[in-house]
């Protein structure tokens, strides 16, 4: 991946690997690319990313203001197709359905995820800013660390990392190098590797793209993503986010992780929680 | 509302009032009852509650895990109708899809809100518990006060209040006496009026049975949620429930609520975060 020159908003890696073509009226269909995979699965905010799209080309407004997203089957590279459901038209707000589905071995449609999300317009928002939340304390990208920096298993081994700028923070690393912190966090200088500025899409694939915070906690194996919701806020400056992710509550063999992201004019232009599964060892 | 004996779980108002009644599968009638209103509307958790039932019965699992629910126009009192989806069933999750309509003066159905709900069996998850969150700090019960203790304006003149056993934190309550603290926080003691004891589903009330935390923000007037989404995370024991909601991003006209829920042995049972409109006086 050798960059040229910056990529930008509509013409960059991330704008190719997540555009649909509209077969017929609300059924897209899309190739996932293995480009966005962890392991073997394909990454959940980068499936988000996809059927944020679908949606934004479905209903009336161009941006999602909450995305809602149920994680049924684990999704893999290849052809799938997305079904989308208009559920309400407003004048500032609309709210649609969206399904992915891949095929089994018989061709029979599978579901992978289903979301529920109303959009809007993010550019007709009051520009009042009362956020009482204070951005995360996160060293100076040049004190950070991501996979390209060592030999650390950042990722482990996955397609992904090369897609993303990704610098962690150096106190939340202690998974990296056996000494988990024990405590629920993940923090993280977040960007596209090709350079492309953040939008309200790529906030979609910002908030499941950092190491879990299981790692941190001393669990290893694999957390998947039950549900998830992402709340935008803010069209992001341009520049690189910051991003924080915080569990409060494993128990039960769940646990839930909520993400906040900062862009580079130090506003909360993302919030998400998920509920996911810990495999205890 | 003279209470001879303490009610109990399938015995009380709010078993009564969120019954529903199959009319084919995945279909459900209901009368919502005017008992659960705030001024005009129809308290958004109650609604939950309602289509969580429905959904325990359309679903192999019985305890909600994670609800997502859109709320697209207003409910009122009166005949509903609920139509459910089962959208996967696995071993331990199933996951199902629910919609709640009452009808225009012609008749014709319109859509309520919308839920995308994963349920579970939470008697059969693993009893660890690593919750690294505290319980809020809330006065004894009897330094709290509720809608009975005075001429404050807790909830505005409402017929929830009366089902609710409200106490609410002397330090989030400046707003009713003009005085908001302006932090985004509201704390409270929570029961329900008859005496019957928490269940998962009236967690689902509990996330949004408090004054918004915008009137600590000094915002007087109506907050509807666009969507909320909670968690349940373990049965709650017998007696009353801690609940904290906490805004830590009011911008752009929408803001956003965190709750926490705890049972009476200290566990965090539910978590829940809404988007919600505000508008600003």
């Amino acid at each position: 991946m050798t960059q040229m020159t910056q990529a930008t908003i509509g013409d960059s890696e991330f704008d190719r690997d997540t555009a649909v073509a509209r077969r017929e009226e609300g059924v897209y269909d899309i190739d996932l690319s293995a480009g966005w995979t962890i392991i073997n699965a394909v990454n959940g905010g980068y499936l988000l990313a996809v059927l944020g799209r679908a949606l934004a080309d479905a209903l009336p407004h161009s941006d999602p203001f909450t995305v809602s997203a149920h994680y049924l089957t684990a999704s893999r590279p290849g052809p799938a197709v997305i079904r989308t459901d208009v559920v309400r038209t407003g004048r500032t707000l609309s709210t649609g359905q969206a399904s992915l589905f891949q095929y089994d071995e018989d061709g029979r449609e599978v579901e992978r995820i289903r979301v529920l999300a109303s959009y809007g317009d993010l550019d007709t928002l009051p520009d009042d800013v009362r956020t009482t939340a204070r951005p995360p304390a996160i060293p100076p990208m040049e004190q950070c660390f991501g996979p390209q920096d060592g030999p650390a298993p950042v990722s482990g081994s996955s397609a992904i990392a090369d897609r993303l700028m990704l610098k962690l923070d150096p106190s939340t690393l202690g998974w990296a190098l056996g000494a988990p912190s024990g405590k629920g966090e993940m923090r993280a200088w977040f960007g596209l590797a090709d350079g492309r500025d953040a939008d309200p899409l790529s906030l979609l694939l910002a908030v499941d793209a950092l190491p879990p915070t299981a790692f941190e906690l001393g669990i290893s194996g694999w957390v998947p993503t039950v549900e998830l919701t992402v709340h935008v806020r803010s069209r992001p400056a341009p520049g690189p986010l910051r991003v924080s992710i915080t569990t409060r509550n494993l128990a039960g063999g769940f646990l839930e992780e909520d993400a906040e992201v900062w862009d580079s004019a130090g506003r909360l232009v993302a919030q998400s929680r998920q509920l996911a599964r810990v495999r205890l060892g």
